[in-house]
């Protein structure tokens, strides 16, 4: 992956209209209640409206419609836990092309289901970083595909980050500070390269689980940091930080790390007071702005809710 | 109540002009995948993201609105399992008067945690008819609170049409059937008098619990059959269908009775599909639409999402 050459903001501006026939223009949202909670005036950029269910419908969209059409051909393949796979099933069927997904063991069963709906073949693997690349190796030696890795890739990095270039343009006011969840660094990465060019004065939050800070420690000690175990709820946000992403993130971005019990109490405030069912790897980004009053008060603040497939016969709750 | 004048379309427009600086003009929303799952054109009017969490703000708002100075100065009182006592809570703080709250005994724990919260003062009481109407007097001569009724009063129906006209307008295509929940008929009379007026060829359906289908037996009957003891789990649909919306509704509705097993699996649908936190007593709407798929294939359908309160430690599933 280190070769390939990092995204801009151009890769960004392209996504954008790359994506636009296929992709939903998902709302921003408003609440009078969590506003008055938090201090602030927060923005809810309703990714969990997206195709599939979550942002990730962006960055495989980008990536498949990316493709010169011999590429496209022999199809896709990507390892995932779940909304990066369904989001890729989806973009080939946009396209009309074979799409493989490996899957760990222990995936989310919403998860599973909405891959195999969106018609792509599931192949099954342990639940390590090693058994999901091998899998996903030799699917892709048996059929040409093309690998999109869930967020190592540069395609994927500048499609994710149309989410904050929308946010930006439909939240009618400047915003202070975007936050969004950080796991695999797909969105933090392309978020950063939309504010940046667009509002350079806007601070760009990560929010990751203490279970999985990788990306907290990977920043602070200026090389990424792959020896953890994740232990986190936030199934979306268990992967290590890639290598293109930390590039873009080093010395741009702050990470606030979030319990999953403060994570679990901001779902369950989306859900009964915004009447939105998100899940724990969106909440998160809401948690981290109710932890921290001092450092959003005042201030207008985008909040990317990356998605909302949840397993509604596993709540974190009762 | 049988004294009061029936409402008409004229009081729906006045009640629109008078809860526009209050009410939020909910969303339409829509779903590729419901439609194909109901063969139909779905326009979701999302009610659920109305103030309090409900379309019953709507009524409440234009009847605490619609009181002079010197009756507004006593307050309001009124009975409700729920969405009403929260609505009617909210709207008498946004006139900054005094509300009172019969609740009985098994009401659901998110609606009454709901009244508290918008500053109501809560009254207990057995969860008989006869009990709520007996301690809502005490309340209404000890403090002069003027009654507002959940459903039975012609300012709160007046309020609830003005959901199903913002639907029409915002809709974007003439709709064919608009199917709403009934319970007391608030809702359902209110709509009749919006599309009566204004789609006289659009149908309104009307979903109802099997286990309380007291207004499909009284409209066959011709007059109200309040011999029933609700068994359902739609808490908002229990009580018996009121005496002005049975005059309203008698010859203008049809009447759809729906199991809750399907209400239950429509409301997983939803949740699943939309993100969207619906109650059980807004599901039965869709469960009807895929109830029939005979009676709305090919239309182009508005269903009314009517609320979102729901108690997240009791979901009735799993």
């Amino acid at each position: 992956m280190n070769e390939l050459p990092l995204p801009g903001f151009a890769e960004v501006l392209a996504a954008a209209a790359r994506i636009a026939p296929h992709a939903t223009v998902t709302p921003v949202l408003r609440s009078r209640e969590l506003d008055a909670m938090a201090g602030a005036s927060l923005h809810f950029k309703a990714e969990h409206l997206q195709r599939g269910g979550a942002f990730k419908f962006r960055g495989a969209c980008n990536a498949v419609w990316s493709l010169d059409a011999e590429q496209a051909g022999n199809g896709v393949v990507t390892h995932s836990s779940g909304n990066h796979g369904a989001a890729l099933a989806l973009a080939a069927r946009s396209r009309g092309i074979p799409c493989h997904v490996v899957v760990p063991e222990g995936a989310v069963a919403t998860k599973l289901a909405n891959i195999n709906r969106h018609g792509a073949t599931l192949w099954r693997c342990a639940a390590t970083q090693v058994a999901r690349e091998a899998e996903c190796a030799r699917v892709q030696q048996e059929t040409g595909a093309t690998l999109v890795h869930p967020y190592a890739d540069a395609r994927v990095i500048a499609g994710q980050g149309t989410a904050a270039l929308e946010l930006m343009r439909q939240a009618g006011a400047t915003l202070d500070v975007l936050v969004v969840p950080v796991g695999g660094g797909g969105l933090a990465a392309g978020t950063l390269l939309a504010v940046r060019q667009l509002l350079p004065d806007c601070d760009v939050v990560l929010a990751e689980p203490a279970g999985a800070a990788d990306t907290a420690r990977s920043l602070a000690a200026g090389e990424r940091q792959l020896d953890f175990v994740p232990d986190t709820l936030c199934d979306g946000l268990r992967g290590a930080l890639g290598w293109p992403n930390f590039a873009l993130l080093q010395g741009n971005a702050q990470v606030i790390t979030v319990d999953d019990a403060d994570t679990v109490a901001a779902m369950r405030l989306i859900w009964q007071v915004m009447k939105q069912l998100v899940e724990p790897s969106s909440a998160i980004a809401l948690a981290a702005v109710l932890a921290r009053p001092e450092r959003f008060a005042g201030r207008t603040v985008g909040v990317v809710l990356s998605g909302g497939n949840v397993d509604l016969d596993a709540l974190p709750w009762g």
